[in-house]
């Protein structure tokens, strides 16, 4: 299948292609400074804040959504220091959005850890959730750019609104394409699309900056759908990658919401038994994968990410040569081959 | 019982004084259009948004808190509009605090209706309350004033670690007097302050915001420890104030951390059995009631609301003759002598 073949590219040829890592090399000493400026925004007299903050902050998470807006500020800053705050914005943001999230999927593990909730309750969870969101705009502030406000500020409310919309269409399964990837779009497309337009706007023009969002968004769809789909993939053993959590939790994701459109009314009370009646047998998973490859659920879907993978490099393709901006372009053929 | 006194009050007397009513009847076409713009902002694509939203904002809330922003303004500006889209920031951040506080305390009823997350479940009410949140920073950066925007996500910071610091000392009865007050500070005194603050900021200096700030603070302290005390007051039929319901839900507010200090060990392994075990008889609320009344806990915390009562009418005391701030001085009074 089309989709899983980049995933079978041997280790040592992985290696020797990783934009990310370059890209993350490239600005390591912006990523120190983010570093500590995330440290020192945690801090509080109620020590139960840093304690569960750091404890995802710190759990091996990429890092994407910060590199994202300084690397949109250093296509055009090499000097500055402009973006550094805002980038700690982008990652609290996106933290809290997380300790919410585990709150509401019930989740019990994140990036092979215990998640906040499980360790500390939900309570916690949602309460330093709520101090991250507001140290975000508390760190966003400092930047004395109401464009930038503004386009963060956005991106916030539109991420609650995408989960409130997901909340929403929990119950159902003939959910339309169209909302669907309107889901992805205000739950991960638009904080990547806001992380690279404010980043540029500190150190450019609107035109550039509007490039920089453009490819921002189009990442963010392309990411979301391939995070959807390796939810599913059958390379679970050779790859690490744990499978199957979206199906075990009901979720209704991409693949399943194009595989539904095509399913037999037999396959349809499966769907409805496993992910709406969360009624489930050891053996459902490997069920599901069979009906998911029977109507090309998957390879759709893939199709659907490198569409929009597409737009993102040609977001970029106006803007002068740069490494970050071959990097930027590269990270994105990374991003539909990644496989974890 | 000297806090018993002014709730004692005949019926009739306590029409005359409201001056509460009498700053919103000065007030009401700035309210009315503070809720219009509270409307405006609550609309969605998603429909749970509003309609969630609605039910808590039209349930029957005093809007003290945008009537405090409004108020503060036209101290200052007669003829301005600047404030209210403050205003409304100011009620959607309180309102996002209920809604997760609702979630927290697993809470089934506030003002006498069910809560959103009876209604429609702990999920959504963190989303929506996430929302809301989002929103208010909407609001609030059309100010583009960035003195305003500091001081309302410094509250907002503020009143999140205070509902940590809460449920950090939750499981404890030994709780410092000091740690107490600033639980309260941060929980409600702050978005007070915050909110008168801001509204004359917009209108006049910074000395002038300070006092209203000071007042604003204070005028919080002395609501909220009002508010822990008439959990306790013993003429629910008379005033059809429910009471009771911290103690149930194991809050350890101001009159317990007072009389706690004073208990004996009996009195104490009482406490830690119904508020920190929670192992409660039907009986146990009055035995309760008893003990706070042996050691003076609601007298005690009476003294102290009169003593930040008095601060908060010192505060506007250099201010000039104005109807506006004879009104907040005697809502100190007002606040100070309620009972719901």
């Amino acid at each position: 299948m089309d989709f899983l073949e980049p995933m079978s590219l041997p280790v040592s040829k992985k290696r020797e292609f990783d934009p990310l890592t370059d890209l993350k090399d490239l600005l390591q000493e912006d990523l120190k400074e983010i570093d500590r400026v995330i440290e020192q925004n945690l801090k509080s007299s109620v020590s139960l804040i840093p304690t569960l903050g750091r404890h995802l902050i710190y759990a091996g998470g990429k890092r994407l959504r910060p590199l994202l807006t300084i690397a949109s500020y250093r296509l055009f800053n090499s000097k500055g220091n402009e973006a550094i705050g805002l980038a700690a914005a982008v990652e609290f943001i996106h933290t809290a959005t997380l300790l919410h999230d585990d709150v509401i999927d019930k989740s019990k593990l994140r990036r092979g850890i215990p998640t906040a909730n499980e360790l500390w309750g939900n309570q916690a969870s949602v309460l330093v959730g709520d101090f991250l969101f507001a140290r975000s705009f508390q760190l966003m502030i400092q930047s004395n750019n109401s464009h930038v406000l503004r386009i963060l500020a956005e991106a916030s409310a539109c991420i609650s609104e995408g989960e409130v919309l997901q909340l929403s269409l929990c119950h159902q399964l003939d959910i339309k394409l169209e909302d669907s990837l309107k889901v992805i779009e205000a739950k991960t497309a638009m904080l990547f699309a806001a992380a690279c337009e404010v980043g540029a706007l500190m150190a450019t023009h609107q035109t550039n900056a509007t490039a920089l969002r453009v490819y921002g968004q189009n990442l963010g769809m392309a990411f979301q759908i391939v995070d959807d789909i390796l939810d599913y993939s059958a390379n679970e053993v050779l790859l690490g990658k744990e499978i199957g959590t979206d199906f075990r939790e009901g979720k209704i994701t991409l693949p399943i919401v194009l595989t539904y459109l095509e399913c037999s009314s037999e396959e349809k009370s499966f769907f409805k038994r496993t992910l709406v009646d969360h009624i489930q047998t050891p053996d459902d998973f490997s069920l599901a994968l069979q009906i998911l490859q029977k109507h090309n659920g998957l390879t759709k879907s893939y199709a659907l990410a490198k569409t929009y993978g597409q737009k993102a490099i040609e977001a970029l393709a106006g803007l002068a040569s740069h490494p970050i901006k071959e990097l930027l372009q590269s990270l994105i053929e990374q991003s539909l081959r990644r496989t974890s």
